[in-house]
């Protein structure tokens, strides 16, 4: 433990960097429930995900029990091209605060992808090239996971089939510019390289795409391709695992100035990144070594935790993906137009649920306006403009920090910044030109949408 | 010095950073030339410069004396938010290109301006402040130097007018909403709000504006308010005397490690980054400590070291700036569209011009497509994707590496990664796209241009 003042930025030594993922289903005395074959009813097994996953990434998925996951040295050698990501002191913030609260952020968005979303693409396409396939496919919607994955992919040098909503591809050509700059091939979707592109091009002629549909795609082109599989980058098991890395930097970085975190905050969307940044502090708290209290924050207009039913449900739109137990809005669930398009799926990952579902974690909705106005405060005195999925904790982190200055406490926060807002400025631009609305679901809407989810489990 | 394997990237720890910026000018036997008064010819006096500049700024614009100047306490805690840059070893790209050579980069891109010219923009910001002043005007074109001062003065407070020429708020939408986001207010220029702006509407009401227009309408605006001046973001002496803090933080990285390097390159453009980055290496040759191979690389569309003359020309294209002694190709001189934005400008440094022209220094001159080609194969290797300007550096630093592969030659190559390519997405789909082209001036242009220049000194 070093006693010198906390430094603005603390960063790991290589050495110090971690050698294993930490798996925290084999602290969880009950487990996250299984994926579901939707056919039969019963759990996958690992030969039916087999011609979808690569082999490597569908052990990783079923393995409850192994504690501590080697990090093959490949892996580990390219984290060091942007790992350690800085765990921050946000001094500057908490004097603009005048709180007694420390603050700290875990910022995951110095690399091109502007994401955390980095730390499993390069583990996933690694898993890949060692099982000696040409290449992967995957859907984008915002663009993000779909950078990523070509960064990736252009590494290993795989290839790498990117279906992007058609929107997006229309609205972000930035995005799909920078992953063409990759090597990636990126086509709109729906798209007619695929029958179940086609079909729905034949029923929908004018349909602007959907993630769900997206999804379909890739899975088909990766099930009849020699050589290919699909890749998901959130909510799956496999996620998590590899985003603990995000967790454990923080916890050995806070741990070598011996900081103790009261308060642990992360947006919430598919669930890989809150999931890694708290993986290690909850498996103390479920060894029962320590205590934190843990908030997942999510969009109000899309709130799985705040508002949803812990059930199975399909994992994707197009009811082609397996069951999962999760806080789910219902497949067919459509939030309205909100700018965190990383926040907008209807459920949640099956680790975190089952966690929430224990009692283990919080969680708080908050309206869009006040996540820019929170991004926007943070901007002007920490530098860093933020993604808006990332402003989602920004702003419960500042509540937390005000409450603090109410009370005299000197709480110590961490939440984690998982990403620049650089491909985000039409919605900056929306709040700086005071356009932006915060439409919520009626209860009537969310209980509609829940009423088509399978009776399952 | 440490004997351990050299990490990927190299962080100084805070108390390692630089406490002084370094000022070349006091180690150079032959000073620059100074700034002259257009209409008396003489060198201006710290009094002329009064009304347009902070008077903190003057000083280190006049003083070719002191070494070593002091960096305050308030911008040093700036810096530690964003500072030190990294210096990352390009293992990754040595290996792609299989290379005896050992290369290395010294990445200003990790902050929300994406380059460099955040370093002088909080220097500049903080001066201002401390002489009380109100706010500051300036003109941007990409737009990289106008974010990197709107971060400064929303971090001190102050009030900042960016004119953005007219083409480039059109179409940099985003870049634009960055500022705004900053609290910056952005006036495409020409406007109607100066005299200087109406009269130019007036003659040319279809015109799409120009650098050296924005620049007269923010030195009118900063000497007809009271409280208010005007800054600028690269070739003036001050300029280059802040951004030495990349040189320094390189060097002691460097030193730490006892790594000494055989050769430093860095994109030209007014110089501030290059003189920045050389600053120390360049005292140590001038005081006869060490030798290095210095190379300054250019567009082949705006090639003022390589093809330019060495004398009195106006700063700026609207003839309203003091004359300056430097490289230049004519201050009417209009560069083929290349995007890389900030190397667009007719003349260079006084500083880097005089040490240029004693031989202390090479200058390249590459074409726009092999520099995004060199761009491109960076990226898929070490992962970040480079602004076109820090791309023409990469360009020579590869060059070179494959020199030592034919040659076998281990030789240690240094150079300045000054920014990110986010916001020039534009110009990859170009690239990509195939449609990118190489216009290089005539020998005709080139002298026609220079035909303009004044003749003095």
């Amino acid at each position: 433990m070093t006693t010198e003042k906390i430094p603005y930025k603390i960063y790991l030594e290589e050495h110090e960097m971690p050698t294993h993922y930490y798996n925290l289903r084999a602290d969880m005395k009950k487990k996250p429930a299984p994926l579901l074959n939707p056919g039969t009813g019963q759990p996958l097994t690992f030969e039916e995900m087999q011609p979808i996953f690569c082999d490597e990434l569908i052990k990783q998925e079923l393995d409850d029990e192994t504690q501590n996951v080697p990090i093959p040295q490949e892996i580990r050698d390219f984290y060091k091209m942007y790992r350690p990501s800085p765990l921050v002191r946000a001094y500057c913030l908490e004097e603009r605060l005048d709180t007694p609260a420390k603050i700290y952020y875990k910022f995951e968005g110095n690399n091109t992808s502007g994401s955390h979303k980095l730390n499993s693409a390069i583990a996933q396409a690694y898993y890949a090239k060692q099982q000696g396939l040409k290449g992967i496919t995957t859907e984008t919607g915002a663009g993000q996971w779909g950078t990523a994955l070509s960064m990736a992919c252009s590494y290993f040098q795989l290839d790498c089939k990117v279906y992007m909503v058609k929107v997006s591809y229309e609205q972000k050509p930035f995005r799909r510019e920078v992953m063409r700059t990759y090597g990636a091939s990126i086509t709109p979707s729906p798209s007619d390289t695929t029958n179940i592109g086609r079909k729905i091009l034949e029923e929908f002629p004018g349909t602007t795409g959907s993630l769900g549909c997206a999804i379909s795609e890739a899975v088909e082109v990766a099930t009849t391709n020699e050589g290919y599989r699909y890749v998901l980058g959130s909510v799956l098991n496999q996620v998590l695992l590899h985003q603990s890395i995000i967790g454990l930097e923080t916890k050995t970085a806070m741990d070598k100035y011996g900081i103790k975190p009261d308060m642990i905050i992360g947006s919430a969307g598919g669930g890989s990144n809150l999931g890694g940044l708290i993986a290690p502090f909850m498996g103390e708290k479920l060894r029962g070594e320590a205590d934190y209290q843990i908030i997942a924050v999510e969009p109000a207009s899309c709130p799985s935790f705040t508002r949803g039913k812990y059930v199975y449900d399909f994992a994707d739109t197009g009811k082609v993906c397996p069951l999962a137990k999760m806080y789910t809005l219902g497949s067919g669930y459509i939030p309205a137009p909100n700018h965190a398009g990383g926040l907008r799926y209807h459920g949640m990952s099956p680790i975190l649920s089952e966690i929430y579902d224990q009692g283990l974690m919080e969680a708080r909705a908050v309206a869009q306006t006040d996540v820019f106005e929170a991004a926007e405060e943070f901007a002007r005195v920490e530098g860093i403009l933020p993604a808006p999925e990332s402003a989602h904790a920004i702003k419960v982190a500042i509540d937390e920090a005000k409450k603090c200055k109410e009370t005299g406490e000197e709480k110590t926060i961490v939440f984690g910044l998982t990403g620049t807002g650089y491909f985000d400025l039409v919605a900056y631009q929306k709040y700086n030109d005071g356009v932006m609305d915060d439409y919520v679901p009626t209860d009537e809407e969310i209980a509609a949408s829940l009423a088509t989810v399978p009776q399952i489990g």
